[in-house]
């Protein structure tokens, strides 16, 4: 019988604790999942996670075999150098769907100029308006990776101009790839929208500087559903300010919740959504975890490892 | 050389003569487009109107192989006795890519609760407001022509529970068709977001009526990017009020444009856009009706050709 310990915070423990064991049932894994921090650190097998969550010193669990995240971004952890177990990322097809919902829907709205139309009430018809086609609007993704893909694969689907742009080649079926600095300044003169979607490593800290938002397209917009510290807010906030930016739509922060005397708030040219963008959902997030529980029991190679030297 | 009269009206004809010219030669037709009236009707061998536009007798017209839309719709001219030539609907792809866009753009929009987003400026972080998963969110679309698969196809690709309704029984993959009377009762208490999208007819005339609205979700939105007479626009007031349906979203109207003094302005769950969902584009349009001539002409069947007994 395995040790299973739902580090990941009491408030997470009551979404978790029924899928958790249905998963693991369904997996064929014999365990018990406990949140309460155990007697003996050593006897635990796995550790639950949520890019952080209440364990800060990982020596303890000397035991452990892996280390299961239950959020996509890692950032949190891999800093920590007690943390020497496998660590996973989570790839949960559902918080993906999620994501492509979010990214897709804003997308749509700063094409489609829906802001206009919602606030609205001053009863003039103004066909002018009309957007044109999506086949005439750039959009570039920054971040390939399991959501960036899948948002860029969507935007394409609805006839975009999709630019995806990674650290490292990738190749997308009708989607023009870009890598490497070369590729990134390319990528980013031509964005009327732009999308983030990289993880927050040392290397995309502040990526979105004063110099980069100054080289895409005036009236561009920004969409950042991926972290907070990829956009350096002083030289957004002043884009905005001087109409170089018509819209920045924020998920993510630096810190969250996003406190109320934020600048961010109160800005007729930011949309504030409190990190809603790509959820995980318990039932297909738990169905991960057991899996990879399953394959580290049988010595099959882990899903979603982390790198630790990349940061993700 | 065959008389080709633009009768689609004078505010239209600056964007259409270049395309028109361009996408006959390139199906090598040999034609003279003209927008002067002729002084000699019976020597004009085809018309291009725009659901109405400057003629109302085709009577005249004797020699003419046939009447060409630029419009989908033809409500203005399947019940005009004059008008005996055949007469061909408009689907032009690009037009139906801009509807996929608004709906599609729409739905997420009310999926995602975007309103509260875009007019939240009361510094409140409310993660509790995430949608869910487009998994968990019915979509219903009454209409399954050209306009209402493509927008369904889309939807389902988004993983939304989608429902498509049409008159006669239709079957589309990865969409549940209903079809019929019983069928029409299924859809709509189903659906949490509803999409009109048939053509105008005697038939259609205030098919989402106050029974109708009334055995829909609570909370419902209505999207009609269709015809403005498919609602009772009355009964539509009324449940918004009671607070039965939370929102609805309109693009097209019995008045266009829709009156400065009409109660949908200013109405708060009302979202009006100006008849702009579907656009029809010059280039792509012209390409329609030049191979449609060039088929007439060497005696192939013609596309879009409207069956007068439904309407459409």
């Amino acid at each position: 019988m395995l040790n299973v310990y739902f580090a990941a915070g009491a408030r997470m423990w009551p979404r978790y604790q029924a899928p958790l064991a249905q998963a693991l049932a369904a997996a064929g894994v014999e365990a018990v999942v406990t949140e309460a921090a155990p007697a003996d650190p050593a006897a635990v097998d796995y550790l639950i996670v949520a890019n952080g969550g209440v364990v800060s010193d990982f020596a303890p669990f000397t035991g452990a075999k892996a280390v299961l995240n239950l959020w996509a971004g890692v950032e949190k952890l891999v800093g920590n150098d007690t943390l020497t177990q496998p660590l996973c990322r989570m790839v949960d097809p559902a918080m993906t769907e999620s994501m492509v919902e979010y990214v897709t829907g804003h997308v749509l709205r700063h094409h489609l100029g829906l802001d206009r139309h919602i606030l609205n009430a001053d009863a003039v018809w103004m066909p002018e308006t009309a957007p044109g086609p999506a086949r005439a609007r750039s959009v570039t993704v920054l971040g390939l990776g399991e959501l960036g893909s899948a948002c860029a694969r969507m935007l394409a689907a609805l006839n975009f101009r999709v630019t995806g742009w990674s650290r490292t080649p990738k190749s997308l079926p009708g989607i023009r790839c870009l890598s490497g600095d070369a590729g990134l300044a390319q990528a980013l003169a031509e964005a009327q929208i732009l999308v983030l979607l990289m993880p927050y490593t040392a290397e995309t800290e502040n990526l979105l500087n004063a110099e980069r938002i100054a080289s895409m397209p005036a009236s561009a917009v920004v969409i950042n559903p991926g972290r907070g510290p990829l956009i350096d807010d002083a030289a957004l906030l002043a884009a905005l300010d001087s109409g170089h930016l018509s819209n920045a739509t924020l998920d993510v922060f630096r810190v969250e919740p996003l406190p109320a005397d934020h600048a961010f708030w109160a800005h007729p040219k930011v949309t504030v959504t409190p990190h809603i963008a790509a959820e995980t959902y318990p039932e297909t997030a738990a169905v991960v975890v057991a899996e990879n529980i399953r394959r580290a029991e049988v010595g099959e190679p882990l899903m979603y490892l982390v790198d630790r030297s990349r940061g993700y």
